[in-house]
């Protein structure tokens, strides 16, 4: 393998780049985050918090889906708005427990698929879609979904949390197959049991309540190393990484790999003595976990492959998401 | 004034005629909505609310901005996003808590206007946007904005509450003008005092939780017939309303005033015992409020204008949103 190309591909690939537009938004709406003090994290994280008391917070995400999947598979569009919005809350440690949609329709032909993708979705990860709005003189399509959960306050999952010394911890379900039209979608869910797919999540949730994990994300359109970095970059650390103690399906080659979103998949941190726990904990739920190395007190995110190391990602140079 | 050309006028609003389009949403998305259990509103309100226990619900809306308005004015299309969300959560009772958005950007120029915007509304209503998606490669400028909030579920706001004999209140701030680009922009909160626009959402929770209201409904886009026409299908009632008892501000005339969103506007039933109370409440926070008629057993919303009745609408043969 060439591993300095390996490297290069994981820098260079558009769900790491794309992230970097996301600059201004923070500046110009940061003003805004707190007005009504009740926020406990806003940007940064795959949800935000809002305290509403009783060491409760309700999670608040929101993602878009446009262009090309709309149209060359307005189905799977629709399915995946609700998977990665759940995945969202789950990486939080949270339960989902609705969504509302924003679309715009150009094109009925689509719009039928869509709707079936959105539904099914739905009642494979057994959260509802609530309402929404549909912009009636669509030229265009595009679909945002939002969705509310709910978590404990002192025991929900962030990207803040690592610290210098915890385990990085890759967990990805590896029962599952490449799209066959969207090659970088590892879906393990839609041939999967709802009831286990839904587990997964509670799983999760589980963990979180139970401390066992000090931080996390859920791996998305960045990979699992710019997964990981985002949420080093949020925790202000750094980490070193074995490349082949990566949990994979070895069907799938590792440049693929790296980039794939997958159906359900996490990078958390940990301290050492709850590892063992984690890894068989969710192996009963087809998830596959491996500690993959250590978080540091650098900037920069190392990648170990044999006798070679890189940086693949340095927080001055070439970070995936610097929100400061 | 011609009363059969206002009739015609606002039975072919676009505002209204626009809302048919949802049928098709829902009736895919139906089965759907409650895959979970703890949704206890979904379709047909201003907001859908999920019990979470400890009689309280999350109230979760959403609204989508596209097109010309965009274009047109982006700072006020920001705004507006806030105001018409912020609205669905007071509409409920509820008290607004977070919002999110999701945008796609094509023409740089609009952008920081639009944020901006955005911000400015964050700050009015004291509800702040805590993060969202944007769509980097954005062909067409659309924002969608989700809001949610909290209530507690046994005095929330619904639409489903007008009962028979219920006196019809529209609550409007008069205190405002025509924006001056967008003419059916009723706006009464860019120029106020922020504190007294918070505390009109605020006033609203308060007649909600303290049991003076039965029903009720944000004006919005399809105006004040329009809203309490959707208020009316929803709990499957009619009523009679006399015009020259609407709340107006005489700058505006009728034709113009029928079809205007407003900054803070209200369709409400209450028992006759209650509307007193509920004026002059009202009445400390800018809103005027009057009874304009009554809610009957029947399938149609009739105005009066002296001694002149039309059926405006017919919940056969015009509805407004028929979401069955």
């Amino acid at each position: 393998m060439d591993f300095k190309n390996l490297v290069k591909e994981i820098q260079e690939f558009k769900g790491v780049s794309r992230k970097s537009s996301i600059d201004n938004v923070i500046s110009l709406l940061k003003e805004s985050y707190n007005v009504s003090g009740d926020v406990v994290i806003d940007i940064g994280d795959d949800a935000s918090a809002i305290d509403i008391g009783n060491n409760q917070v309700i999670l608040l995400a929101a993602d878009g889906i446009w262009g090309d999947i709309m149209n060359v598979n307005p189905y799977w569009a629709g399915y995946c708005s609700v998977l990665v919005n759940v995945n969202d809350i789950a990486a939080m440690g949270g339960k989902p427990l609705a969504m509302v949609n924003i679309m715009s329709i150009s094109n009925d032909e689509i719009y039928e698929d869509l709707l079936n993708g959105i539904k099914d979705g739905c009642l494979k990860f057994n959260v509802p879609m609530v309402g929404g709005h549909l912009h009636p003189d669509g030229e265009v399509d595009s679909l945002g979904v939002a969705i509310v959960g709910i978590a404990q306050k002192d025991k929900m999952i962030t990207s803040f949390g690592a610290e210098a010394g915890d385990k990085v911890i890759v967990a990805i379900d590896l029962d599952g197959k490449p799209h066959e039209m969207f090659s970088l979608n590892w879906d393990t869910t839609y041939d999967k049991d709802a009831q286990l797919v839904q587990d997964q999540i509670t799983a999760v949730q589980y963990l979180a309540e139970n401390d066992y994990i000090k931080s996390g994300k859920d791996i998305s359109n960045p990979g699992i190393l710019g997964t990981l970095e985002m949420l080093l970059e949020t925790s202000g650390k750094g980490a070193v990484v074995n490349l082949e103690d990566i949990p994979r399906n070895e069907s799938v080659e590792w440049v693929d790999w790296l980039r794939s979103y997958p159906g359900s998949g996490f990078v958390f941190t940990a301290s050492e003595e709850k590892c063992d726990y984690i890894k068989e904990y969710l192996a009963e739920y087809s998830i596959e976990a491996n500690v993959v190395g250590e978080v540091t007190d650098s900037n920069s995110l190392f990648l170990n492959y044999g006798e070679e190391q890189a940086e693949v990602f340095n927080q001055e140079k070439n970070p995936v998401f610097i929100f400061k």
